[in-house]
């Protein structure tokens, strides 16, 4: 956390200093933005927070429902979803509230007494350690309350607009604010009454039933639809054995997906009601709350849970679906028109609850998105940017709905086939864990990478963090844990071997290019009297340990002067973890400021070459770039069309 | 983190339910009350933080500022404070915030030229793995605004009442509220106004001037006082290439203590202005700030500080002062009379601010006040346990005392003598990491314990944590850090190498009387219709991994049932980590909810006996008690008069 550098700052540092202009700014919706975010839930919020970053922005999220939500019913948290917490600053608190999901326990039928379950089989979750962060049970609600406070702590101070409905758009080409929005007011002492705005572009996350969905036209295909479950949130006397473990259920009465909540006190539980009649006609949403408890139980034999308090319960029927596209550019007209509309979450996706994806992949949706309207309003980029939006996550849609109809399916079947439930729970845990997304090369992700300069990033793929020393305070830490949600490229400078204080070496050389060269991103792309790291955060990392070099032997590219006083940020420059004598420091709770291990070579455990390498990581931190030291060229021509305001 | 127990929590679980009486409580200062808390300072709130956890206790806090402080001046926080605040649930958000010392240079002249400084020594904070808790630099302004966050998140709602000083005050024997305090107000708006408030017990937490402890006649020794300095907060430009290294910087021209602070930028600078003539009479104290700044880059040479912006600076004598009693009873009286008024922090006692102690034994002080002040105004204990606060905490402030006076003597010497600076400090760290407290055997600290059962856990001295694996949901954890402050005494059973499963054990036999017989202390100290664990916090702990027993062949007295449901907690049993195949995931951050280790045994590594142990640990994180699983009787003795209210 970096701070004083813009003045002393007595209270938190996690407030940051309000822009002049926003510092009273009206908390009411204004006739004309820039952005319009329809609908606060997951995939809006995470928009709006990311744009909330850029007091020049006047971005502004809408929301029919009067206030706060009260009782979220998405629970699961992927791991990316809490690295994607990390950067904008909540996720310690969310892991500290959360329910952890170590390992899943499997019963199925007791061969010697099948109508009794049996455990067969427990899961560690992340067998194959994908991610440092955990996989955990949180609720919906709470997710949207940090983002909410992340925006009301931001520079522009941003609201949410509670209680507006909205109805419909149309688009007036050639206007500066070109989205006409007519909403109507959903609150007490106003309701029904109307109202116009217009933005320059709107992003609809108004969920499954999207009106903004209907106004741009984007079909949303219906896969299937044959399952129906009942599912409530319980306080709950049981001898369930693994109450409080994620639990994978299938009796010879039918299956159950368990899973403990938050508190250590509520379960959320996953009654299958078998496979519908073509004709059932929603009947079965009539299915009454004493029912599913009862099938539960059968399910659950010999066990019993005796239901004390319901939080909240519902019976729902398993419908697929996924939109044909995510803005408002029809096919025919790709690469000739720019978008102006979007949409995100659940107006893009809707799938079982039973992967715990909803809520995921719609915040991914989300801040890709974000992110690149924040490059075009901040002049960076030319609105043909946004076009990769579509690109980008229309196909996360339908891998994701493939994923949970074979996952569903799976869950709902009586017989197991030639692979158990959880051989395929183990298999498949990248997707679900939220880290199986690959962007492919096109504008934002590089056609010249060299991928075995840095084996262990796959190009496209989210850059996965590893521990460092930094050379400053001898802390070491998760270097990707560093990368905040503020819109700034990462380039990740890895040296080669020579020593750091050696006058010449490769590094040196692409430092100077780096920082002084009219064809270097920075040089080129940063704007005048803006801090010169203001688009790029620029890191170095060297071969050797800490104390084996100095601060000032890295060039000054990595010691950038920032702020009014343009004082020396002395923390953007790193070694590798090797400390003699601490490997019996074995007991530590908080690796993150302590030298757990003797030796931690990022070098090596990332694959990355002995003879240095640039990566290049986008702002919601996916590598878009691996190149060597010397492949300056590469990188320029990389970033010249992203930020070439012509096109 | 526990919830949904008491009903259904929407928002932010770390907000109490409010109790009833104190939902809409006046904010001013009541003319009757429990506690007056005077000074809000670190022992001062930590002491009121701990009592508003209880709605049944009336206790105030008044501060002679008209608000918030702005600007702390002490900054050192050790591991013992950041467990400290684990306890009171904000030790995450501090270590996010706070300066990590993971390690300290040492400069001393350079041989080959003496006029400049030469790195000789870093050395490696916590060398011997004292606290899995970090060594911090954080503003004592935000460690105010955590507790004052605490308070208001409590049950009770407690306010701080700003803008009252403190007087003199009275004690009337006899009476209920026998302690009559005289304030006037510092408010603008009401000046001088005169106000007379009653309270059972007064703690005088106001500073080195205390006027409560004038009010008792406590004598304030002076050990010595011959030494000055210049102190600065600073933004500055500098070549000095361990800025951001807690550098103890000897050279021929004085010596300076460099400590980097919060955020990146902010540097606290002790400059050394040498021995005091007897005759100064304060004269030193005006020694302009550019004489100081100008003496230390003298002292810096070669390097340079090139000071942008100052953000506070001060000019201090050293002065080391010791109270000689910590309450109002004369030496004459103890023993027949019961303490009313204490005092706690720089009303006790007094020192350099270098080795960085003085918050940190200060927020001791009033810890170990607060639980038993609540201990006794609960109805647990009788008054007489209150004289324990003097017993227990005066020597610590002499041992502070006579510590500093040493680590100061030897900050300021020229001649090292036959200990180099660096080996002093690497030798005694315990002691400024705020472990070396051990109290001693007494009325909250057994004469008779088996040291020798649990040889990693020291008699007396704080319980330190250790991982282990909970048998609910499969998280490793650190046993220690589930410790609240929430005034409950905690028991930690040991089980002994039979299977959990096993119909008979000597655990076995432990927990049936625990639960049931009359000499038990969870029986006999219960209130009757209070929830079970109340009181007593009682955790068993097995010699198998989790995944090798049940949690349904845990006794029931570790699954206590709470709350309005009496919902089974399924929380408080655990096993050693024990799982195989996990090793090569070392790259986490969040060991709290990873399985990092292969096999972590609490047993072997706390030196538990294999036969089980019971150990007894305070309110305050001490371990009081320890014996076998068969010597029932010696537990029952120890809390026998703890809790005896006839004394």
């Amino acid at each position: 956390m970096q701070f004083h550098h813009y003045g002393y700052i007595s209270g938190d540092p996690r407030i940051r200093l309000a822009d002049e202009k926003c510092a009273d700014r009206d908390p009411n919706l204004p006739q004309v933005m820039d952005v319009l975010i329809v609908g606060a839930g997951p995939a809006g919020m995470i928009a709006a927070a990311q744009l909330s970053a850029f007091p020049e922005i006047e971005a502004r999220i809408i929301e029919s429902r009067p206030g706060r939500l009260p009782l979220g019913h998405a629970d699961g948290i992927q791991p990316r979803s809490v690295e994607t917490f990390q950067a904008f600053g909540f996720a310690q608190e969310v892991i500290e509230e959360g329910y952890h999901i170590n390992e899943t326990a499997f019963w199925k039928p007791d061969p010697s007494n099948p109508d009794h379950i049996k455990r067969v089989a427990w899961t560690e979750d992340d067998p194959a350690g994908i991610s440092e962060f955990p996989h955990l049970i949180f609720n919906q609600a709470r997710v949207l309350d940090y983002f909410r406070r992340f925006m009301e702590r931001s520079r522009s101070r941003m609201p949410v607009n509670f209680g507006w409905q909205f109805e419909s758009l149309e688009i007036e080409d050639g206007e500066e604010y070109p989205v006409v929005c007519h909403l109507t007011s959903t609150r007490e002492e106003t309701f029904g009454e109307k109202k116009t705005v217009r933005a320059k572009y709107v992003l609809g996350a108004d969920g499954a039933t999207s009106r903004v969905r209907s106004a741009i036209g984007a079909k949303n295909s219906k896969v299937i639809s044959n399952h129906a479950g009942g599912v409530a949130d319980v306080l709950v006397d049981t001898d369930f054995p693994d109450a409080m473990t994620k639990s994978i259920i299938h009796s010879t009465h039918g299956s159950i997906l368990h899973i403990p909540r938050e508190g250590g006190y509520l379960f959320r539980t996953y009654v299958d009601l078998g496979d519908l009649d073509e004709n059932d006609a929603h009947q079965i949403r009539n299915t009454p709350l004493d029912e599913i408890i009862a099938k539960g139980n059968e399910i659950l034999s010999p066990y019993h849970m005796d239901v004390k308090e319901v939080a909240w319960w519902s019976v729902y029927e398993v419908g697929h679906r996924v939109t044909e596209r995510f803005d408002d550019v029809l096919p025919e007209e790709r690469g000739s028109k720019d978008p102006r509309v979007f949409i995100a979450g659940d107006a893009c996706h809707t799938h079982s609850a039973k992967a715990g994806q909803g809520m995921n992949v719609s915040m991914q949706d989300g801040w890709n998105l974000a992110w690149k309207l924040a490059q075009v309003l901040r002049g960076y980029s030319s609105p043909s940017l946004l076009a990769t939006y579509n690109t980008e996550r229309q196909p996360v849609a339908q891998d994701l709905i493939d994923f949970d109809l074979e996952w569903s399916g799976r869950m709902a079947a009586s017989d197991e086939g030639d692979e158990s439930i959880e051989d395929f729970y183990v298999r498949t845990w990248e997707f679900p864990s939220g880290f199986r997304t690959e962007y492919k090369p096109g504008l934002l992700v590089a056609h010249d990478a060299k991928q075995e300069l840095a084996t262990g990033y796959t190009l496209g793929k989210r850059f996965k963090s590893y521990r460092v020393a930094r050379r400053s305070d001898g802390n070491d830490l998760h270097l990707g844990h560093l990368h905040e949600a503020d819109g700034r490229w990462r380039i990740y400078v890895f040296a080669d071997s020579a020593p750091a204080s050696a006058p010449e070496s490769k590094l040196r050389t692409f430092a100077k290019w780096l920082a002084q060269d009219e064809a270097s991103p920075v040089v080129r792309h940063t704007k005048p009297g803006d801090d010169v790291n203001s688009v790029f955060d620029v890191k170095v990392i060297y071969q050797q340990g800490h104390h084996e070099f100095e601060l000032l032997d890295a060039p000054e590219i990595f010691r950038p002067r920032v702020g009014p006083l343009q004082l020396e940020d002395k923390n953007q420059i790193f070694g590798i973890i090797d400390i003699e004598g601490v490997a019996e420091k074995r007991d530590s709770l908080y690796p993150l400021t302590r030298n757990m291990f003797a030796k931690e070579d990022i070098f090596e455990a990332r694959g990355i070459s002995r003879d240095g390498a640039v990566i290049v990581v986008r702002p919601d931190m996916y590598v878009a770039h691996i190149c060597g030291l010397e492949d300056t060229e590469s990188l320029s021509a990389f970033f010249e069309p992203i930020f070439d305001l012509s096109k």
